[in-house]
């Protein structure tokens, strides 16, 4: 790939764009983690990332990948053998249960087409049936990467209410914190589960989780073993301004910068810019005359687009196409969407004219690879972009 | 601008994007300018620089902009009174008619409309009229960055050849070099002039000359007074991979890694990728209805664009509207062009996507300025990058 | 710390200072960690690692800190109520015990006085006293960072060999690993458990498991529930060049970088230069007339020295007076020497006359603290350096 | 030089160290230089700038070195054949002797013994012989980098002013400015030219003019061909914060944090750390038995020291040592120099322990070749940092 001229167009629903001044910012020198300006950087990120999760609480920063936040998230607020509620929604979901059955929980896990998020209705329905309460958690996944279908946090939150059930609420917004509203206080999230390298337009390193009170009170009884991921020492330390094990500084420097510009934008003015994006997209998609994978119109993402193609096209293959021949990087389909799908993420770091030539690098793809379509879907998209 | 998210689109015909390894190169730490490591890093771009503008001769490298090579090519080969012959091809070749005028040189300087090139049988013509060998120079601006017309040098030298004549010929390769084919050598030019912040995809701040052995010849009679623009000392000091002065280690830093970015290209690669950007440019103004500045199909510039419009339209109106709705910097009219034309870069670290992107944001922002324009235009363009 | 000049001198034991070529390499823009360009990447770093830790086979990193890295050594290998036999070196062994028995293990900890490393004859005897082979596994740091002593491990595997024990051995290389001879395969360690962010110059952020073919057996037994850390998922797709879970791309970048330049120098000249700096150190220290914690001369650490004081002398205040006056950090005394000693970090990416720069500091911060010492301790270094 | 571990010791009176916050301003994309960001850019380098210069008036900013910005001076202020006064302080100072000849101006060169500074008798005794006030202007290199000798700019001054005598004064102040107490508008003088790479700790490729009022009107009658150099272009585009030519925006984003860093720690404390370290670079000298080049203690530089050897011993073998032992680079002696002195830089970006690593440096490179010297040299520094 040395001889590609340009920038490449990297365009999988994350990693994301990192913008320049975050890679900057993470190439100033690494510093003393127990040192005076050490405490100052923490006390910035751990109180500048907190109304990016609409929370005014404490948020834990782990060095690691998203996968850790979600196991960070069960090993604190649960216990062996405890029963946890989760929905196929996609690809992540089923890898989230599998990490639940792995580390001992038992799911109960709804069935699902990947086409749609989680259905508050069902939701109730199963909490209504729990009169014992023996449901202790329910995992939902905010914004499903692996489809582009968004669950509707808020009337999940509703449904446990009127349920009147105690259960905790877990939520995985990898994909969506950052690009999509999300508010984890006014919607009574209990965990929050997040990670650096999406709307956060950083490299990927960083796991987060933001915790209820009601969380922080499950975790006195939880029993699943912890060290790393245990919230206790790390609270505790946080409060002095410093972590109880090496934190990963390079990576916090990144996210300061990352957390100012996204303060300088705005978050409503990010998440418009987000569902603009995504809307466009979309516009192209239908004038093209392709299928949105995602079924319920309520549950668009707008921080990707899964495009669907018939049976008779290679998803992967349009994707080799795009990548040879405009070195731009789209998602693949993923599990028993493989080759069914291709996912462009319009997330973080991105502008009107990187999402127009990222269509028009979809729609050349997609015509050399023999899908028929109409080309007049970049311009489809772009009576949206100027609107 | 702070608030701006996603990559600004700089499309003006340079300064151009400057590729991140370069700008990561010339991060790393200053070092003696007399120590062994430099020698290498000058060895390095001294021989590396030459074959980009085809020459197996020394070049200069001037810590200067292209303005300071132009005053490097005319002080070093002239003396006071000296009769020059130049062309009013457009913005630039004016400034340096002036620069010739105000340093004490006599210019003959050929009218001209600003939409075409050198014509060459007028160089035959002036220089078959010039039977005293009084015209001591032809300068030659080899791409002109105002008006987007490509003289054609080969046929200028032709011309020289057939009148006989022993004047030396001086071309400006500002915003062709390292974009549109050139050939120093075999093209018999005495003096070559350039800089780094266009094709060769570097800020601004080198200026070079690459120099023929009848241009090193003349040096040795110029007598108008110089003194950092003396090409001897800086050979003579080049030869043993220093410099008479202190050289600017850290973009030479830029320079090496931009040079072995061009090298794994190819520069075959380099010039038809140009060459196909600028077709794709074309085809989506002809689409849009609109024209292209440059009158003669034999010059279209492979480097920029200049688009011309109706006189009641103003192009720096539509240059604002761009600016502000879609982050992207475009060329203004200059000159007696103000307001008239803007210019379209596609020159340096750039690609397909890029191209699109650039040209979806013209398009848009035609659109949005009232500019009557067909939406095809694009398309057009798509068409031909994807050929 | 804004109006300091000059570069702050970092001589904790870790972080270390990050050389500028790393830094500039984790700037690099992140990329599709399933393409082709991350396949490289990681083939390149999974392979490249393999010779710093001594071992022909596969290491295993993770997005995490050493702590991290500490957890995946146990929950590979072992099995809920499993005993461990495990030495109080010092702070950080004392620490992964706690882990050990917060994760359920049962723990042999042999007391110490923090002023030497693992006794192979105390090894030996708890190993021949366990007939029943209930020991599972040896935990060893190798390098203790409180303490500056480096245990002998090649000496305690032949105990165990000795022993004809089948207990696993698990070494802690966090601040040992590219600094001090180290030998994973030959010295028939089990799991060598690491990080970034010390001999390997890099920032926090990864941690590392070098794991023996036994360990590997081992592994497939040890019912300690895991997800994130468990091995399996991870080779098993380290083979096809990728990861589970999403990667710290910029810091396998960084990685990349490091490693070369570890080659580059040669791993003998690494640890020789290690040695080297940690004798001009103690030779300082003697001659100021102070005491080296390590009170085994053969256990003294090449990576750090810790310097005792008297107790009319607090260790704190000199780092403070050398912090302010010097803009140089020290490690603090942990744990039990709170106060009572400062620790020296000459290890990673340094020279003779940062380490000159670094004595000089202590020297003049120890002056005026008011400690007396004798002022010929920074010569005393230097004669070594200059030898 | 790959396999060197640390960063390497820079100790050349210039190029510096150039901050890692500068690099990585540096490192920024370029941008327009005729938009927006860019005026803001320009106006805040072209304010920024006066107060190091000491002057309220504009400064006249190059793409150049050092050389280039001499050469301003003078083509904008004098006319051929115009009689000038210089002085042979050291080996820069006949170099722009050199200059001034080549361009056709007749230099009166007070010869000297390279030890010392320009003296303001022989100023007042050559003004006051000058009745019919034929020299145009007093040539005056502020601090000479090839010796370590600072002229006494404000007595010069009185001498002119006692000889009430028209000249004008040009001072160098290129390894002065930003590290010695300098100013432009106070101490009377005229033109003021200096660079980017020493007290202003950036990379080569700034060239700088301050203009007093009175130089300003002499340029009107200057008839030196000028064209890149020419103040009046330049003054009258800044004015509207832009650049007749394209200006050097990276190294512009870098002169920004450059004087963001000045003003942070403030000029007084600049100068103060430059005599600070000065001074104890003095003492290591007169300890070691060696000899300071420059003859005045009322003209000790504060940014360089030069130290003399006896005949028998070559001072470029014991730079070649230091840089082969120790990775430092030190100033070679220049002109008639050669061989007989080493140059210390201490400027820049520097602090005490840095200094402390730079004299260990000199002191075992000395030890090593065979220089006897007392090595309590760098304790005596050490006790005046301590102070």
């Amino acid at each position: 790939m040395a001889a590609n001229s340009g920038r490449h167009f990297l365009q999988i629903p994350g990693p994301t764009n990192v913008p320049d001044s975050v890679l900057r910012a993470m190439a100033q020198p690494t510093i003393d983690h127990r040192g005076p300006d050490f405490a100052e950087l923490a006390q910035d990120v751990l109180s500048g990332v907190r109304p990016v999760f609409g929370t005014d609480r404490p948020v834990v920063i782990y060095p690691s990948s998203g996968t850790g936040a979600w196991e960070a998230a069960l090993v604190n607020t649960l216990s062996p053998g405890d029963r946890v509620l989760a929905f196929e929604t996609g690809h992540f979901a089923t890898l989230w249960r599998d990490m639940a059955e792995g580390l001992g929980l038992i799911v109960d896990f709804v069935p699902g087409d990947w086409r749609r998020g989680v259905d508050p209705a069902v939701v109730a329905e199963r909490l209504a049936a729990d009169e014992q309460h023996g449901i202790a958690a329910v995992m939902v996944v905010h914004n499903e990467t692996s489809t582009g279908a968004t669950s509707r946090v808020p009337e999940i939150r509703a449904a446990i209410d009127e349920a009147n059930h105690p259960t905790l609420l877990l939520v995985d917004t990898i994909s969506s914190l950052g690009s999509i509203d999300y508010r984890h206080d006014e919607w009574g999230v209990d965990v929050t589960v997040s990670c650096s390298q999406k709307g956060l337009m950083l490299p990927p390193g960083l796991g987060f989780n933001a915790i209820s009170e009601k969380a922080l009170a499950a975790a006195e009884g939880a029993r699943l073993p912890k060290s790393y991921w245990n919230w206790a020492p790390i609270l505790e330390a946080n409060e002095r301004s410093f972590f109880p094990y090496t934190p990963p500084t390079n990576l916090l420097y990144g996210l300061r910068e990352a957390l100012s510009l996204l303060e300088a934008e705005g978050m409503p003015n990010v998440f418009a810019r987000h569902d603009r994006h995504a809307g466009a997209t979309r516009a192209a998609v239908w004038a093209w005359g392709l299928e949105v994978l995602c079924a319920d119109e309520r549950e668009y993402s707008s921080s990707l687009t899964a495009v669907r193609l018939g049976e008779e096209h290679d998803a992967n293959k349009v994707r080799e196409v795009i990548l040879d021949r405009f070195d731009m990087s789209l998602g693949a389909g993923l599990g028993k969407l493989t080759g069914r799908v291709f996912r462009i993420g319009h997330l973080g770091d991105f502008n009107d004219l990187t999402l127009a030539g990222t269509l028009a690098g979809v729609q050349m793809g997609l015509e050399l690879s023999g899908v028929p379509i109409d080309p007049t879907g970049l311009q489809a998209a772009l009576e949206v972009l100027r609107a």
